[in-house]
């Protein structure tokens, strides 16, 4: 059994040295039997890096560590409910369970987008905020083509 | 005027190249003043990172050259639709415009999760594929106190 309270106050913990290095209030924990790997705060304006949320950062430093881009077997505890950036990455690195402290409401409440592109993911393309145009290009699918027949490929 | 044939152009040539390389089948362009800033491809198995697809690693490649975490004036050419971490990092970058070639159900086509984890962000979180608990803690919010808080702070 995962020491879940240990884990999220671990997270928690994260989130506050996160704003006292300069950072968002955001932290991450990535966890696999029932040791912590990673962890992480947000670091979006030290790193110049719109994407450095600390699930981000937690989910590319338990990769590295682990030498897998598959996390299955790992649980991510946050002391907010993930963004869909986050929860993306958390779906494509195969963690297994979220834990979390706030909610994406008490976010907002504090200035942060999550619940607003929440919204906006769940809205057809041709309807969001930000403008989203197919655009036809010929061999648009040619490299789907060259993934489907590759022999060699590592699929992820 | 943005010459958007050329970029899409670009970003699907950005797919076939990763494809080459070993990556993923997909490619990313991100233009401002009509210049080409940043191209990717995805590199998720090369670097062993779950978030490397091609719009993230355009993002972050972006926002080092320029020097800023808010590429606001910027677009972004995709050779497919972005999934929802890419449509997030997207917000967060404050990008303006979204080009793609190929639809998201394409990718679905060729084995790629992005419809489904759309359809996972539409859930209310204790209804997801991956389960995603709430956990209280006593200072969950300590974090957002303080950084509202703070004067100093660099807002994202």
């Amino acid at each position: 059994m995962e020491n879940k309270n240990k884990f999220i106050r671990e997270a928690v913990n994260e989130s506050l040295k996160s704003v006292e290095s300069g950072g968002g209030p955001f932290g991450a924990v990535i966890v696999k039997d029932n040791k912590i790997i990673a962890k992480a705060g947000n670091s979006v304006t030290g790193d110049i890096d719109p994407t450095a949320h600390a699930e981000i950062n937690a989910i590319r430093a338990a990769a590295k560590k682990l030498k897998t881009f598959e996390l299955s077997g790992c649980s991510i505890y946050c002391s907010c409910e993930p963004c869909p950036m986050c929860l993306g990455a958390i779906y494509w690195a195969r963690i297994e369970k979220v834990f979390f402290a706030s909610k994406t409401e008490t976010a907002q409440e504090h200035g942060f987008d999550d619940s607003f592109i929440y919204k906006e993911c769940e809205k057809p393309s041709h309807l969001r905020s930000v403008p989203m145009l197919e655009l036809k290009v010929k061999n648009s699918d040619a490299a789907f083509l060259e993934w489907d027949s590759k022999n060699d490929k590592t699929s992820y």
